[in-house]
């Protein structure tokens, strides 16, 4: 677990999609976040007052989270200077970079110094178990995608947005960095040891309130060759109650592999509930959500429109339209 | 690679079963192992010749191979008077067990002052890249099965076995510890880190001849909760031309699953095809392999003509009625 609230540190971000780990906490978890720290030369801005370290302090964060993708892959000299000190002066960090802090040997010796923790979310902390199959108490919804990167997190975060804003029992599970990032927990599902991949989606969504749902972020897809066995595990170590079909209707081709094609929705509707079926055979699939934002918006509501008419299912897009179809779907369960 | 041939470790076996390393390695490379070391007290016999340090040296033993399960999953103090003399005569060491060679600084200590290697097959070897999809000159076969443990191995390496003898181009491809002990090489696919799973199974089974077939080891089931994500892996990283379906018809449950049954061979058919063509569009099921060892011999023959009925695909044992007909099957293709 990551000690809240935070400091957004955005460093030298080149642009304003440098900055999308903070955007995602300041969209979704505004609550965690006390502030930005900018250096000079920033051009992003999450919309969040400017902090000094102490400022920071003094507004009570407790972690200074890396909410900026880095330039070259690296850990610079500048953002050096900044880490350093924030360790001195008493914070954690955190980030989901893939130069881990703990690969920096003054990074290390510092956060010793000062007792203070480094925490690495690409990097499982657990040592998860072998998953059993049993049934769980509580409901679980999981998002599936005819692709990767299709918007399955977003979908998950309104729907539990939503929830909560009804007074529902629901939290959002994250499997991904910007996920474990957002909500200070998760597991960090593609950097898991094959074997334990079910077992630690088990482990991220225990026993809970008959009323209560998960709202499990999901990884890959069936469909995408490079990463359908993450997917996989999702399916059967979430046991979903719930799936939703998430899907991104301007894509020419599956993300990263140009042979590929997109499958239907239909497909992916008829392969994702079979498989969910093995773990849980109440399973149902109760809506779709889909990423518009490279369509009109008339466009978009006329595909939407076009969808529930052919799918027989609710249809929209959470981010822009909101998730409130959605939930009744779950609701209504 | 695993320097051949071997020396076979069979130590203080408590009984025939706890050799299976080493029974597996005799009956599928003989050629792989000049002899067995057996310590006083041991209960397994493979039927190769006894022999010290020193003959196994003579006969040109180059690595001990530990062909047995150890007690309380321990090295023991008993096991290592050999192990460090095997060292000292030049020998590399390979093991597939829990207790890493590589954990035990004894071991570590007198392998680096000797130069000898210690493999521990259980641990990827190599950074293995993310899978892209793309279409490999060469043929793939992989069994899928209705649980764990139902003869992926024995169905892949049999008829493997049975394509060489008939002259033809074959390899088997090993995914787990023994087949990889067995013919060592492979990738440990158990313990490969999620993202690159789809990627190992790749780089396990390269562009190659167009008349080669690749036997790939198969792994846990579509329809075993606690492993799909491997078997997903296995069918989009390995893009199979042809699927065996494998089944073992006694079991009572799906395996260390009592709450789960065993899928229909129909449902594992479709399943799995639907998912092989997503990577290989040409994909087809030619054949069953059944694990009839619980069977007498009359209702097996029985039970395998009836399914040759039900399902219009060739099915046998291979391991006790040879892998004839899924060759052929394989070869009509």
């Amino acid at each position: 677990m990551i000690k809240t609230p935070y400091l957004l540190f955005l460093g030298d971000a080149p642009d304003q999609l440098a900055a999308k780990v903070a955007q995602g906490i300041k969209d979704w978890r505004p609550e965690n976040a006390v502030g930005q720290f900018r250096m000079e030369g920033c051009k992003a801005d999450v919309g969040l007052a400017d902090m000094t370290l102490l400022e920071a302090k003094e507004a009570g964060a407790k972690t200074l989270v890396i909410g900026v993708a880095n330039r070259g892959g690296v850990i610079s000299q500048e953002w050096k200077k900044v880490l350093v000190m924030a360790l001195e002066e008493g914070f954690d960090l955190a980030s989901g970079l893939h130069n881990l802090l703990r690969d920096e040997p003054d990074l290390v010796a510092v956060a010793e110094a000062t007792g203070q923790a480094l925490h690495d979310v690409r990097v499982p902390e657990v040592e998860y178990p072998i998953a059993n199959g049993k049934k769980r108490a509580g409901k679980r919804c999981l998002a599936v995608g005819t692709d990767c990167s299709v918007g399955k997190m977003y979908t998950a975060l309104a729907m539990d947005a939503e929830m909560r804003e009804r007074g529902l029992k629901s939290t959002f599970r994250a499997t991904g960095q910007t996920g474990i990032l957002i909500t200070g927990d998760g597991v960090p599902l593609d950097a898991v040891i094959a074997d334990f991949m079910a077992g630690s989606v088990e482990y991220l969504t225990p026993d809970n309130d008959s009323d209560h749902w998960d709202h499990i972020e999901g990884q890959g897809s069936l469909f995408h060759v490079s990463y359908s066995g993450v997917t996989m595990a999702l399916i059967h170590g979430g046991q979903p109650d719930a799936l939703i079909l998430a899907h991104e209707p301007t894509r020419e081709h599956m993300r990263g592999l140009p042979e590929y094609q997109q499958p239907s929705l239909e497909a992916l509707r008829d392969m994702a509930l079979s498989l969910a079926k093995v773990g849980n055979p109440d399973c149902q699939v109760v809506g779709i959500s889909v990423n518009t934002q490279h369509m009109a918006e008339d466009s978009a509501k006329a595909y939407l429109a076009e969808l529930e008419d052919s799918m027989g299912l609710p249809a929209t897009d959470p981010y822009r339209f909101g998730a409130g179809k959605l939930v009744d779907a779950l609701v209504a369960l």
